[in-house]
């Protein structure tokens, strides 16, 4: 019974999802699902790319509480708007139609949507993108993608975060890497460090010919 | 109908982990349940305190994939017992119930249970605990309290972690002591070092003194 209510919300959110993806990629919008636990630099990844990035764009910014990513980026002049879900632990597909009910998305244009800090629901609930990246710190320790197979399973790219202090946290990049090619081989990685935003353009320039092959 | 559903879930869920508490209750076993983001630090926080706690100790790993924390503390002598939910993304009081009955907790136990990495769906499922333990990482950032209120304002205590690389992650304290004064007031916060101990013996006389007022 439990299974059955679960596989029926799945279905009705895979099929507003599959909608929303296809009105938006007919106005050429390319959307960009970005998974990540909490602090992972996901709001810094989306900062540093959106700078990066050639064209028009937009973000949705998904948390249980507060708008603080929000404030954040529209300080510096991008065009971002929050989701407070007041509880739920990730995004789901009617969620972002309504947003885009009082947006502005202009045709051709980036929507960068940053998922509820969660390494568990996200991965299940579609939302209308195109492909999904997920954020990953060092800081996390290096047995994430073991522990949490399902999300980096379904991301087109690995961002990993906060390289800087591997050796003080203990870190062993060997290892996380072994941990990817078991659950998600050869799943591409891109090191960024989101203060300085190094690392940054090859992740835009990744997003640009990811984007090139979707409208083949 | 969802809101439904969702209430009856929670419930059904509350009931047992009731009964589960007055089982253990009355076997002289104070049970904590250990809450926090993928890599906050909980297994090494669990590591810490069951060298400094008084009394036979069991504990429970819950985790959506792999028992790598569960064969870390056996390795080291721990009574530990793996709950591997395949996607679920917190434990429940049916799962507790379940491992218990494989379980053989001696009276007067500290029973620990670690609970799912993640900030958000574990604060709405009681699993028969004396009380919660919250574990943020400077590495996560200083705004979680704000972000996450709910699993702040349900823990009776936080153990902040990896305090030594604060300053290279720009994480600011104050803001963070802030955030809690504003979402869980008087919460009294630990700084542990997970690699080192530091800290660890204060949460250990945080727990017993806990576990003595229960008693009462």
């Amino acid at each position: 019974m439990r299974i059955e209510i679960k596989r029926a919300i799945y279905e009705k959110n895979d099929q507003l999802a599959a909608a929303i993806n296809a009105r938006l990629r007919a106005r050429g919008v390319f959307t960009v699902n970005i998974l990540g636990s909490p602090g992972a630099g996901k709001t810094s990844l989306v900062r540093q790319v959106a700078e990066r990035l050639h064209g028009p764009l937009a973000v949705i910014e998904g948390d249980v509480s507060s708008d603080i990513d929000t404030q954040a980026l529209r300080a510096l002049g991008v065009d971002a708007w929050q989701i407070e879900t007041g509880g739920d632990c990730h995004l789901n597909a009617p969620m972002i139609e309504a947003i885009l009910g009082k947006m502005d998305v202009k045709d051709g244009s980036w929507l960068l949507i940053e998922n509820i800090g969660n390494l568990i629901c996200p991965a299940e609930f579609v939302v209308g993108e195109d492909l999904k990246l997920v954020v990953s710190s060092a800081a996390e320790g290096h047995d994430k993608p073991l522990k949490y197979p399902a999300i980096f399973g379904r991301s087109a790219a690995c961002v990993l975060t906060k390289l800087d202090i591997a050796e003080a946290i203990g870190f062993d990049e060997g290892a996380f890497r072994k941990g990817i090619e078991t659950v998600a081989p050869g799943l591409p990685i891109f090191p960024l460090n989101g203060r300085s935003g190094a690392g940054a353009g090859k992740i835009a320039a990744w997003l640009e010919s990811a984007r090139s092959a979707v409208r083949k």
